[in-house]
């Protein structure tokens, strides 16, 4: 019962290119080790190489040879933010941002399936009115369909206090006026 | 930036127990190489050893050693299906059947940026109406709000003759009284 072949181009290292499936596809694109991680990373605001490897505490050639394939696969893309010296960042594209459905799915089943003891470390509420957000990616508040632009990541009650999103407030904080 | 260590039990093999996160968490227990393709299996109707196994064309022992992972984390059960000699197979529990919106949004994704020439493989319809399902998994004809069991999955254009949807929708025919 082996599939077919596919009939877009196969790509290296992989051991899915005798499934025709979408989901295949995807993994194919996002499925290695860390991949997904790093992409949640790129979402939660971490952007720079140092930053990542920092996070998720891998070494830096794999950080390295991921990032070097969601880039040739467009899912980020690099973006200067110092010219002296030349320092880049990653962001998502918009192949990227659609990844947003998937990342939700896992952050929700792992919600339901894999708690921590202090509650969720993320916790996503509709810009416009603060509702939480369903299954759907409905707003429970206002019924209104959601996209990842209408959408805000706060760090939840299980945050630990380096988390990404709890770092990036005080940041933004330090940053009034007085 | 490293995240404090997990407090739910970490699990043999992981390297994501550093990070406090459900999307981690998510991954620990459906992120290894091949699980969430075995899942995607069980979804579309291949219960069993063999027919999984060819499906992947995946090592008897690697095969092994992920649906003893999924029986373990409660992804998957076994059923006898046959008493002389006993034999099983393996369906979702609750838990497994809870992956459906990571499915749907990762053969969503795939549909969109890794098609096939012939099509998407597979297609949702809504059960009661035959409309399609959204990105939100509402029904595209009667906006009904849709779960796993509201919905078929059909053999799409792109879907090759051994296709398991196929080979299950000429079993049924051919099972038919005459």
């Amino acid at each position: 019962m082996q599939l077919n072949r596919l009939t877009w181009p196969s790509m290296l290292g992989s051991d899915y290119e005798g499934q025709i499936c979408s989901i295949a596809g995807a993994l194919e694109v996002v499925g290695e080790r860390w991949s997904l991680l790093i992409v949640r990373n790129v979402f939660l605001g971490l952007r720079r190489f140092d930053e990542i490897q920092s996070n998720l505490g891998i070494a830096r050639n794999v950080l390295h040879t991921r990032l070097t394939r969601l880039l040739e696969q467009g899912v980020l893309e690099k973006r200067l933010y110092q010219e002296h010296p030349p320092r880049y960042e990653y962001r998502l594209t918009e192949k990227g941002l659609d990844l947003w459905p998937t990342m939700v799915a896992l952050m929700q089943w792992g919600d339901r399936y894999t708690p921590s003891s202090g509650g969720p470390a993320v916790v996503l509420e509709h810009r416009a009115c603060g509702g939480a957000v369903d299954e759907h990616r409905l707003c429970e508040a206002c019924g209104a369909s959601l996209s990842v632009r209408d959408v805000r990541a706060l760090p939840g009650p299980g945050a630990a206090p380096e988390h990404p999103l709890l770092r990036r407030a005080a940041h933004q904080q330090d940053a009034q006026p007085a």
